[in-house]
């Protein structure tokens, strides 16, 4: 576990010794190839991760008689979003480079490797491209799972699945193209005229702001659960499982480190290594910096100590910090983490205020900090501006409220995206699944 | 997280502008080797956390009664399998093979590592034999936690142990030793006879299958559940935690990326990178096209969508690509899967007509897909024969059966292997352990 | 998943078929800093992982009106830790070391990467100092960790907190840099007192031991729960969920093999490559001992295996490791595993005789056998000396008894360290955070 530094000193390579050639076979080209896609693979198990970690924060939130729906909501949701990154979503973002359009279907096969094992051919800055496509498709799901917590406890299965496939199949795709499939929001002109280019390093905005307008526009098309907003009050419903929830949150912690660390994207050079280990750094900060912030807040502003918001919090922090996780030093990490965690204390009443009804909080996770992270680039990041980073804000927010609207109103006029009253009151679970979650505890041990 | 293409290609590398040689105890063999074992580890680890997907799986779908009991089953077979491998799995299985047995007890010495390191012996294929040590390990108890979920909530504790270590210390072992200690499955007679070898590249067979058929066995020794099966009906008896449930699910979904993609046995070429990706796309997509599949498959057959159908059809999906997870094409791989996920929506009523009672479906997932996932290799891979897979699953299958029976049988007219009906009727938790799982939930909070 | 050793010898690389030279900016000292770099962020995300652990351990042992409460207290000290290590432990552990201190809040610019990146100045022991950091950080967590779980239902949240930033802000670094900073236990002179230097791999005195002490020193201190002991009697206070507490062990498990896996500092060299995995390998079989030495001995002596004695008998086989995974032989792991599962086993019930209330039995787990291990460590490691061995844990335990009992009195003195006797009987919960864990269920389901 520890170095002792004094003795580390002593460890002189012996380097120099006995200089001898090696074959190309195994080329250092080769070498940085395979650790920018063990990156890749790395980090990719670990945003796949979070989608368990979604699945359990949505199953502790959510009153008993929903668990169950939400469960498959969310390993559905997953599943859908992989296959139509597949289908449709890979190719419609990078629709623009060639390269990747058109070889999509033989990308896989033992002759491209071949290709690339030829010494000739080997790029240093190269990966694999499943490698990338894994990396690229987990970030998709991450966004859906985003939406199924805000609209939980009464929208439909199956138009909620619906509308996971629009919004993996297209609407995520199609904004991401203006940033990374050489669309406009990356092109020169927007820099000529914004002062600098987008940026947001690992997604705050495309992952999380996306992710949180989607599930805005789904929450006020819903409206709120039955009996939530009563004479002006907010009737608490409280989760059924805060340990799932901090399970949740602690999943998503240790994903986000894939989420941020491999948006690197390389790991083949010392360079490279140091930025990695600096992200990994920051994003433990900066969620460490939301939960005690939201810890304090809840502490002076209520009195008591909040363990749901302490839990959204570090979400809070860690959204806050995906849009530049690599140049804030450590502490400014934590400061930026920080404002995310008080911010979602405002927000969650704030939303509640406008009888938006966001199950778990989502919004103010992911939309308010996932804006506040991408504002808050320029702050240690000399290439970035305000207004461009503004610009950018504003307009993916206005696409994904729009094309959401479309696709949620289109959902709710032909086949229905609400429970009925009863079915609500009963539970998704018994309406949706026919099934508890908890059959033998709670309401269910009637039974039994 | 994102590339831009367009940005990429100015990335070009300023390689060649200072050439030099560098030293031999860095050289890329070294290289190679370290990845190679670093790919075991990190399957090795990601592996090992299928046990306690397994836990959480089997702890979500037995009722409250039985949770403790199937935990402590399932930490406890790990363990024991994990012992039974070192004492004697492993020399076993390899027994065959010059250079493993007799260099067992020296193997993990440091003069072994400084033999390793003289630059004249490294094989660029090679790797840590503690690290292929450990990854074999922990499919052996990936095999034992196949079993436990079938026989759960009446077989005694100690007696499942023994069988435990039987089944991890001698029956995998040789059926192993068939194919990957040099033995008839893998000899040019076979592929003589057969058109080709016998071919399941991470296990479809000789994990999933084998602990299939050991759980078939010990299902119908052990006879089902008092009150399963009464006047031609079958009664539900649901899981206790559905969100336990999903989480082991999630837990082996990612777990499953180890287990096939570090079955590649090597990261340290290029192509081999590259096989891996393509692995870990495959083996996502499978369980993508599995839970979908069956998630619409239960809302068509039986008009609601079935939580932990969809569940076991994300495991079906993953059983079924493991014999085969770097030809298909992804495309290919989601069918694949999804055929697992239908298959499993029927299997599973198929052996309650039989009266063979599966706690958890782990018969369905494991045996059915697992033959289905070996017999679907010729498909995809041409250097395969359907007649080879088939001849290599039945002879597998005889084994097993035979002497998982022979076991079974033993230990119940020895020691027992069934709780007495009153035990069985208060629970296994109380029968074994003289304990609770929710001691204040259910019938527990009858106390507090 | 498995070799073919036969096909394996076919495997001939073609290397030396063309040999060239490789640009200097891909020298294997870059391809080493990155390995050692990536062993750091690996073990760092494991271990960072390991606090989820302990909170699920802590939250399914706990009471269910303690449940929310235990799980603000374990992400909040995961946050206070990291905070308090970057603002002082860090640079307090090595602030005898020149480079370090001084340097902190530079090492993470872009400059010093093109440092680092210059060939010339490249140690191929080197590694990036972000990495190291977030590694020793998530130590620092863990200490913390094992101290809520012994206080559990009775401390309050604040001054649990307080005592998190002294334990992690001061108390574990001074102690600490007695090793690693270039302290006395590490010193020559130490040395020719004692026969050998004061060793202990990964960190059983260091984090164990320390953390054990303090949570040892809170429990007498805070005084047990009420009516834990009256009229000589145990009275049995069963935790809330046993799948959750089994989760935790898994959790901790797999998270151990980065914790002493990672501790071996790099894997640069084939060296070191073997090293790591033989530490994976001793780490699993000592866990595997402990867990069945548990199952065995809670048998024998109680005539029921105990679950909770089970996965404490997991971890305390891993705490006995810790303090070397390298030198033993696997079998030897085991026995030392074994020992530390039995101790656990006596222990539990020896600290109740005493009436020291340790609610999830950390001080068994992390002090018992952290001293066990650190002792055995000359069995197997020729290098070291029982006496100096002794020596430093009476010392580190001496100035941890005294450190930690100050801080507690302090602030028992001041803000109060325990719930008053209502809070306590309505539960932490209510008290503390005024919800509920599961508010449907048991007590909870009153109101619903």
């Amino acid at each position: 576990m520890f170095k002792n530094n004094t003795v580390k000193k002593l460890v002189v390579a012996t380097l120099g010794a006995g200089l001898v050639t090696i074959p190309a076979a195994a080329a250092a080209p080769d070498t940085a190839f395979i650790f920018n896609t063990l990156l890749f693979l790395i980090g990719g198990f670990l945003v796949m991760w979070m989608a368990a970690g979604f699945a359990m924060l949505e199953a502790g939130l959510v009153r008993s008689k929903n668990v169950a729906d939400i469960c498959v909501k969310n390993i559905a949701l997953y599943a859908v979003a992989s296959i139509m990154w597949l289908l449709m979503g890979y190719n419609l973002m990078y629709a623009d480079v060639t390269g990747y359009f058109g070889t999509f279907f033989s990308m896989w096969s033992p002759d491209d490797a071949a290709v690339l094992a030829d010494g000739a051919t080997i790029d240093p800055a190269g990966y694999a491209a499943g490698s990338d496509f894994f990396f690229q498709m987990v970030f998709v799901a991450t966004t859906a799972s985003i939406v199924s917590g805000t609209v939980a406890e009464r929208v439909k299965l199956l138009p909620f699945l619906l509308f996971t496939i629009v919004l993996a199949g297209v609407i995520y795709p199609i904004q991401g193209s203006w940033e990374w499939g050489g669309g406009w929001l990356n092109a020169e002109s927007y820099a000529a005229a914004f002062g600098a280019e987008f940026s947001y390093f690992a997604g705050s905005t495309l992952v999380h702001s996306t992710g949180g307008w989607a599930a805005l526009t789904g929450a006020i098309i819903l409206g709120p659960r039955l009996g939530r907003y009563v004479g002006g009050k907010v009737k608490p419903m409280p989760g059924s499982s805060m340990p799932l929830a901090t399970l949740g949150t602690f999943i998503l912690w240790v994903g986000w480190f894939g989420f941020n660390g491999a948006s690197q994207l390389a790991l083949g050079t010392i360079s490279d290594a140091v930025s990695v280990s600096n992200i990994f750094v920051n994003t433990n900060m900066a969620a460490a910096g939301g939960a005690v912030a939201a810890l304090l807040a809840t502490k002076l502003v209520y009195g008591k100590v909040d363990l749901s918001m302490v839990l959204n919090g570090a979400l809070a922090g860690l959204v806050s910090i995906t849009a530049e996780p690599l140049t804030p030093l450590p502490l400014t990490a934590t400061l930026i983490g920080a404002v995310g965690g008080v911010l979602v204390v405002f927000a969650v009443p704030f939303f509640d205020k406008l009888k938006i009804d966001d199950v778990v909080g989502a919004i103010s996770v992911h939309l308010v900090c996932g804006i506040w992270g991408t504002l808050a680039v320029p702050i240690t990041n000399g290439d970035t501006s305000f207004l461009a980073q503004l610009v950018g804000v504003v307009a993916i927010g206005a696409f994904v409220v729009v094309s959401s609207s479309i696709v949620w109103l289109a959902l709710k006029h032909t086949v229905g995206i609400r429970l009925s009253g009863d079915e609500e009151e009963r539970g998704s679970d018994l309406a949706e699944l026919g099934m508890e979650a908890y059959p033998e505890f709670g309401k269910g041990s009637q039974k039994f």
